[in-house]
């Protein structure tokens, strides 16, 4: 049913801007009565969600003065699982790393290999932390593949042999004892670019060019996930350079097939140099061979020409491009800017900024763990968790 | 400053499903003090939001025993100005067409020509259902062209001489005494198309194919606009087909000067036929006339080429093709698919629906009350309304 318009999750979401208030400012802020509101701070204060602050101290088990969020009373698991290595996180419910580290993990090595290794992990990073799996109010997890999100189960993920539908929230969940929210790379990066470095900004593009291309979509400070949760995936858009070109999914003339890292280390062997991936792209680009120079900007303009229809179409404030690519410096970038600010309505690129990522490769990994802290404190998870921990605040019909 | 998460307009927000509810509902189901929610609803009737419904009939000034959505409280004006006509109607706060018209209406003619007659025609319509401009809410106007939606100004409209930056809401406001919206017809169409057939489906395009293609964005339910205003302008990406053809919009291979009204007639006036604009064009069609035909069939699948694209951007639940370029029949449409459903992931394609419109051509006069209703009906608009019309009530700081 619907949530309650003023629930204690509702007291909460007004909380978390840090700001602590006094039961007189909430009353006020509310509408609610003062009985009420006392219910429900008492309650949010059970869950430890929020702490007296100021001068305010418990004294004969009346509320104190000021009440503020405690972003450290639960804390979030987070990783973001590549194809070769991961980076995983122990955060708290403000998106604080607490402690954080980069492990070689081979994806292709299946889930139960790598969701077992997973495991051992976080249980370590708990322990140096000194927080136990008991602290802990969900897990984010980042895949290299399309994600199902409702499910958390992947989708006929390419690079991904015996992910394909593997019940990654079910797995992990039955051994670490909490809620487990699944995503694909991408989006979980987008979010973190726009809740790290541009949470002003209401409608943002994150465009990772790696292996594979993609693109997050952030709207109205939200991730857009479609109507069947495909959204944002441009790497198989036409372009029209790659009109003959085979794609590996099936369709020709993919911009995947013509900018992505794969496409681009194969067009370097063509030409007599030696690149297996992208990531010998980025290190020729860096060693300034002219060649891997021309074709990483060449590769921006396949980009921007995408970039360019889909400005006009959305008109985004930002757009961010992210991905082992864009660590060949400003070449991809300037390809990209050159055509968007050719061929984009004025009106629409007037104001608009096209950026390297703030967040270098820890994005994804804020990004999973914003995901649970979202959907951890939203007012309607909030008043649900109260309910369920006391049996005599009864859940709303 | 924040809207009261449960004040008069919340409560409100509750009863415009049309459901009446009593005192001790609407306290169960926002957790009220019973003395707020009484005050409120009396706010709110004293406005005639509400009204009192079943058995409840007003007795010694105590409230009836259930409450209901008053949707005659407000009279809303409604105008979808094209470039040669208007339809002009009257609606209440549920979005009925209470009366409607059609006039020849030449946008070319300026603003205060065709506003002057617009207000001239909305006085007539009120007469005509028993209304009064003191029972108007607001005003809503869909114009053919860019409009600033926070001024409601067009900017740089190329078809409308005289209109760049006139301040369309003063000019109107001052007449009719009530607050006016302004936006661009494919923004209103799609809310129409939105409300009026596809209300479960959260995210929806509307494209708009006339002398100009234009497409209207509906995300979580809401109008997409974009950082800029600007989204949707399709009309200028660029598809290959048209890669030498100059547009209007200075730049050159633009989906409109392939697949525009304008750009169809000149093609067929170069094979030696009659036509002029595009509804010379649908004649044609209508007619039999098979280059019309095959026209209007390459036009929809150049539109599907930059529809597929923006399919596995976007990942739609729902394309509906409007305009009047449209009203050939199935051509256009089955080109569109041909191509959509060739070139897009077969993930977005699996559940999208590609349609013609289900308003006809009133989609535009019943999204431009949409519009305003949702405008009016905000919680924030509600409570901001209650606040002033009664010097009592404090507004919440």
């Amino acid at each position: 049913m619907t949530t309650e318009p003023a629930g204690a999750g509702a007291l909460l979401a007004i909380l978390r801007d840090g700001r602590a208030r006094t039961r007189t400012e909430l009353v006020r802020l509310t509408g609610l009565a003062r009985s009420t509101v006392t219910q429900r701070l008492d309650a949010l204060a059970d869950q430890q969600w929020i702490r007296p602050t100021g001068d305010g101290i418990l004294s004969g088990g009346r509320p104190a003065v000021a009440f503020s969020f405690n972003s450290e009373a639960r804390t979030v698991l987070a990783a973001d699982l590549g194809v070769t290595h991961a980076r995983i996180a122990v955060t708290d419910l403000a998106g604080r790393l607490l402690s954080e580290r980069s492990r070689e993990m081979k994806i292709t090595e299946g889930p139960e290999h790598v969701l077992g290794r997973l495991v051992d992990e976080f249980t370590d990073l708990l322990t140096e932390v000194g927080r136990t799996l008991a602290d802990v109010c969900g897990v984010g997890i980042g895949l290299p593949g399309p994600v199902e999100h409702a499910s958390g189960r992947p989708v006929n993920p390419p690079i991904m042999p015996g992910w394909d539908g593997f019940d990654v929230p079910g797995w992990l969940s039955s051994r670490l004892g909490a809620p487990v929210l699944v995503d694909n790379d991408v989006n979980i990066m987008a979010l973190g670019e726009h809740w790290a470095a541009n949470p002003e900004m209401g409608h943002l593009l994150f465009v990772k060019v790696g292996t594979g291309i993609g693109c997050g979509i952030i709207t109205e400070h939200r991730l857009h996930r479609g109507a069947q949760g495909s959204a944002g995936d441009i790497g198989h858009i036409r372009v029209v350079e790659a009109e003959n070109e085979p794609c590996r999914c099936g369709n020709t003339g993919c911009l995947e097939a013509v900018a992505g890292g794969g496409a681009l280390a194969a067009r370097l062997r063509d030409a007599g140099l030696d690149a297996s991936d992208g990531r010998d792209v980025v290190s020729l680009v860096r060693a300034g061979n002219p060649t891997a120079i021309q074709l990483v900007r060449q590769a921006g303009r396949n980009i921007g020409d995408v970039l360019a229809a889909l400005v006009n179409f959305f008109d985004p404030g930002v757009i961010i491009i992210g991905g082992d690519i864009s660590e060949a410096g400003e070449h991809l970038l300037a390809g990209v800017r050159e055509v968007v600010y050719s061929r984009s309505l004025p009106l629409a690129t007037q104001h608009l900024s096209i950026q390297g990522r703030q967040l270098d490769d820890r994005a994804g990994v804020i990004g999973a763990a914003v995901m649970v802290i979202e959907h951890t404190l939203s007012p309607e998870a909030v008043d649900r968790a109260i309910a369920a921990s006391d049996p005599q605040e009864p859940a709303s019909a």
